[in-house]
């Protein structure tokens, strides 16, 4: 192993001192060299060094790697080791081949290859086999579809939304156009474009599999080609999804890189455009935030770090509610689900001061039906931790909180299974009043601390005290308590679990993230943001604002724009299928004049006799109106008998309106006409038709906009 | 003077090595205090200590500040020093005492709030003022007007931005509800909440009014308390501008405090919730980025920093063409205005090689008009710099483009005016082919780089050399220059100014950062993101995605959320006013059967004869619909027939439609019924009615959604 500048392998299972989610990316690895499963008497066997996939080919060190051992029975699994990797090659690979390759493709085109990589990653024979090197880093096979399958589901999600709102395109509009000028020739429109530069992803070592694809997936859809770099713990993992991966040739060549081993100089390589999306220990972040690429380089940082992610038992509920067990069971999950080592795991578990002794109790309960075991046996509930390092390292933890709290649940030094693997029992804390250990100490593993609160307020406080989480769960089923809870969480919290007897069964629980909500929380956890749908995206993508002529905004953004020029010589547009119509293509309808006939008749036949339609005297005292005026719905209808095409063609079906204001009211005598504009055209990629935005515009006998809205229709491609 | 750690006052128009709006917070200061003004002989005037408003008061520092010189006259205009200011106390008060009271209002009434600041500033009296002082600082009229005019405008967009695109609450939906589970038990929501923390803003010295406002505008709509750091050397006006807003008794006590001089060890006294907002040079943002409170106490940091802007002649414009005379009077323009000390000027101009002398010639011609002199004389059109030791730096920035440029018009080293004053004529360099000095040297002052370019590819690379910046102006006439250049350009900078013929009459110039549009740029401009409308109070808020049933998520936002419960017991909503309307309120209506009859008569009354509606053989054949379906656009004004109460209420108008889509069709002998709700209720803070949005759902007699959307009216309070 080779050690360079400040940042070098090793630490990952070994010396940090903070205990979440480490990655070798430790200023302290000089003195941890090879430590892991070598001093415990475990034979080192003959494992094959794991390989970095590099500027288009397998690269295996030559030097001896980290050896890396099975949590259960520490044999080496893999030995790890990037020395001779050459960093600058990889991230010119990234910009010069990978970079071009995914920007060449739409948002869509790009969400649809996530989309192929999720289904092959799908295959049976493929996830047997990842399910079956998971249990090599400790996971039960339910923690494993965690990882695995909630990795893949993460892709699947990230490939619809995108395709769903974003558009076919590789410029995203970000908001309307905004007026600069009462003359309509200068506008602003805001758009989000891919950087041309390269997304580092560094793992963290608990979901080897869904934290690499949940990085993945929107860095690739936002355009950027990817060097992933799994922490060294359960890199072996990693390297056969992303084997994988590049075996099944469904990416473009240099979009996808993997770096197994030190991350060395690679900071080193990046600039302006390039970005850091880190998953690890608030040390390590503190570490990358000091460093010159970040602090004078342009690179932009995102981290996702410690957690005290609490729980709350709201005032309201007693023993006998469901809410009660809801609680324990949340509570009980937290602690023993990947045995404990989630960043969004429950640490704090704050209770109504009465409740503390019965949720105690209940929990203890819960905790003695949980088997730990060898992760193979269907029988075990919770395996060991990910290595004998971790363990020592919850083991501190522990001893740290005993300074003011007293364990009431487990034995944090006692011997569970095979000697040779990381076997920790649930353990269970009661916090002294007054303790500030419990909301500083993290420990990554099956332990958390009770704490009892007095008002609703010492709560949320109590909460604030964990200085920033990544998520929070407050289990209530009265509103007012929920509200007041949560409006007092939620600026200390990414995300916030509110749990009750009406959600308990759909709810995906308080440690999940998923991929259309946000993950990461402010201050402790890191300040950054991932995942929450297509925003995990936008973080990826530069925002702009393009000032400009409604038709040069028109020909940049690919979205007609109000104010810009509009073709109606052609041929009726809905006549057009997608592969003839041209943005702008336009219908200047006739015109045709509203009688009060048809207000009558309008109102007669709907049956809607507002009294503004249908009654002159209480008409002329409404304050907007003054008199009788069409109905909104009547000049809608009109305008789009003005405006359709009544015979069969490309246009499909009119599947919605977007944004409809009425802006000046029509009278009897007054004489509408609409000019219709192809806005916005989206193809889909797998179907014979696509999205047509058509920009409505309807007007008066005196020129004054009557209507504007948005029609959406479905036409053929062909 | 009282240098406190690292940050210590002083350097801000002395002795920093970088030019561009620098501000105090700089470690070099020690060997600086005291140089301005002193050394020129110029005789040191009584001039008072400016004063900072601290927790309630203002306090004067007993110590003897630094000399703040009059940028023409070099008299000495003000002293200033924070030394004994108690900054814990001020962080203190701005938690305690301004945090509460803000967040106590909704994000209307902060807006009002802020409308009332801005129309108080407006009062001819503290304007005539502020423009007085303002001479001082070396700008005229017109500058001035930039900084006071632009600033109050600012404040006035907004408070309108806010009020018409924010809910009149404290907490704003961000996004559609999620659905999490098939039953609709399960949602997520992402939500903006207030921090409980305080914004530091920390301004440059050459916006001194602006600078301030538009950083404390979005903060205090935010719900955010701001302490208010100006750069000392106009510090004065920012002094004045503050007091007169204090003076005014409109802002809640501890939501605005100023601080006149070194921040010392404020950013020690920040913490999780706390923001700091700057804008002055990459080497004092980069101090700031080290910062403990920043690397590892979770204090978020906003950066706007160097930035050598752009401006891009298109190949396609000829000396003939209105775009060469637009492109010239842009970059004399951002030469010459505020003296070429804005952060969004014009350093390098960019044009196709063989326009490289015809530009410089014109550019010339128009400079030769340009009379440099006392600002309060009309016939000026360029003041002074700030300072002597500005005008040092410029000159130092010169000397060093010149390693590798020619001065093709003006002698830095001319002297002119009144030689106490900072006058620096305009300077135009034409770079030597390969440079990389106009990329990396940016000259606060009236000086420009011309530098010539190949084919379109080289000139978005020449404009990346810049490393990112805040904007870039694109001049050309060709829609397909337009796009290739600025989808080139947009990664690397936060706004783009395209300007032809058609924008130019209305055009707000490359140099202007507008409220609307965000203001900030990647790399080398910091990377923050400032202003952008809601864009930049959203910055100020935390996000939180919260997950829970609907009726927990319509009880937590106050926006009623697709599943929760509905109240259809009272008497019809239409007939409450908003005092006595209910989130949750409901009307379920009867059903209502569609005929062929009802299809045939809409058909021939709207005049909307599509196949789908009439010819049920081309209908049967339609992918979609396989048969006669009703129009949408009958299924909606039949629903409305349904729920609209036909007599005079508080019910003024329908005023839109959002949303809406079609789900299932309606054939002939379907029935329809509708169930609206109360979604949204926004009373206006000052007028007699308000919005409420209603959501709209209506089924067939299978309970299949037909059409969902939602229907936005007005409301009488009462």
């Amino acid at each position: 192993m080779v050690a360079s500048k400040a940042f070098s392998s090793g630490a990952s299972s070994t010396c940090t001192t903070s205990s979440y989610l480490q990655t070798e990316w430790s200023v302290i690895s000089l003195a941890c060299d090879g430590a892991d499963g070598n001093d415990k008497g475990v034979p080192v066997t003959d494992a094959r060094t794991l390989e970095s996939y590099a500027a288009g080919s397998w690269f295996r060190s030559d030097a001896e790697g980290q050896p890396l051992a099975d949590a259960t029975t520490g044999e080496t699994v893999a030995r790890i080791s990037s020395s001779g990797l050459d960093l600058a090659a990889m991230v010119r690979h990234a910009k010069q081949v990978g970079g071009p390759a995914v920007r060449a493709l739409t948002f869509h085109q790009r969400a649809l290859l996530m989309k192929d990589v999720a289904t092959y990653l799908s295959r049976p024979e493929i996830k047997d086999e990842l399910y079956d090197v998971s249990f090599r880093t400790g996971a039960t096979t339910k923690d494993s579809w965690i990882d695995i399958d909630g990795g893949i589901g993460t892709v699947f999600s990230y490939s619809g939304k995108a395709r769903r709102e974003l558009p076919n395109s590789t410029i995203a509009p970000d908001g309307p156009p905004e007026p600069l000028g009462k003359g309509g020739t200068f506008l602003g429109q805001h758009v989000f474009t891919s950087r041309p530069g390269v997304a580092v992803e560094i793992n963290a070592f608990n979901f080897p599999v869904w934290g690499m694809l949940e990085k993945l997936a929107p860095a690739f859809i936002a355009g950027l080609p990817s060097i992933v770099k799994p922490a060294s713990q359960t890199a072996y993992l990693t390297e056969l999804t992303v084997r994988r991966i590049i075996e099944s040739g469904i990416l473009p060549e240099g979009t996808l890189q993997l770096l197994c081993g030190s991350a060395g100089t690679l900071l080193d390589e990046l600039t302006v455009q390039d970005s850091v999306a880190f998953t690890g220990s608030a040390h390590t972040a503190g570490v990358l935030r000091r460093h010159e690429s970040v602090v004078s380089g342009g690179v932009s940082l995102g981290v996702e770090a410690d957690s005290l992610n609490c729980s709350v038992l709201g005032a309201d509920v007693t023993a006998d509610d469901p809410e009660f067990d809801l609680f324990v069971r949340g509570v009980v999950a937290e602690m023993t689900v990947k045995a404990g080592q989630k960043c969004t795991a429950i640490r704090r578990v704050i209770v109504p001061e009465p409740m503390v002794q019965p949720v105690i109790d209940a929990i203890s309960a819960r905790l003695d039906r949980i088997t730990v075991g060898d992760p193979r046996d269907e029988a075990t509930r919770m395996g060991p931790l990910s290595s004998l390092a971790q363990r020592d390292e919850v083991r501190k933890a522990i001893e740290a909180l005993r300074s003011s709290a007293d364990v009431v649940y487990g034995d944090p030094n006692a011997a569970l299974g095979d000697a040779r693997g990381a076997f920790l029992g649930p353990v269970l804390l009661r916090t002294h009043p007054g303790s500030t250990q419990m909301h500083d100490v993290e420990p990554f593993g099956p332990v958390a601390s009770v704490v009892g609160y007095g008002s609703t307020s010492d709560a949320v406080e109590l909460a604030a005290r964990g200085k920033g989480s990544l998520v929070g769960s407050v289990v209530t089923h009265d509103p007012d308590v929920a509200r007041e809870l949560v409006q007092g969480l939620a600026p200390w919290h990414g995300r916030i679990l509110v749990l009750d007897r009406d959600d308990a069964k759909e709810s995906t629980g308080h440690g999940s993230p998923l991929p259309v909500l946000v993950h990461g929380g402010p201050g402790r956890a890191g300040g950054g943001e991932e995942l929450g749908g297509v925003r995990g995206i936008l973080h990826h993508l530069q925002r702009t604002a393009i000032q400009g002529s409604p038709d040069m905004l028109t020909a940049i953004t690919g979205r007609w724009t109000t104010g810009s020029a509009r073709d109606a010589t052609g041929m009726h547009p809905f006549r057009k299928s997608l592969a003839q119509l041209r943005i702008g293509d336009t219908i200047a309808t006739a015109s045709r004049t509203v009688t009060l006939t048809d207000i009558d008749d309008f109102a007669a036949k709907t049956g809607d006799t507002f009294y503004a339609h249908t009654d002159p005297e209480a008409a002329a005292r409404n304050p907007i109106f003054g008199g009788i005026v069409a109905h909104g719905y009547l000049v809608v209808s009109l305008a789009a008998g003005l405006f359709v095409e009544p015979s069969p063609g490309p246009v499909l079906a009119n599947f919605g309106i977007d944004n409809l204001r009425f802006l000046t009211p029509v009278r009897a005598g007054d004489s509408i006409s609409v000019l219709l504009t192809a806005k916005q055209i989206t193809p889909r990629q797998s179907a014979d038709y696509g999205e047509v935005r058509w920009d409505c515009l309807v007007s008066n006998q005196d020129g004054e906009p009557v209507a504007t809205y948005d029609v959406l229709t479905l036409v053929a491609k062909e």
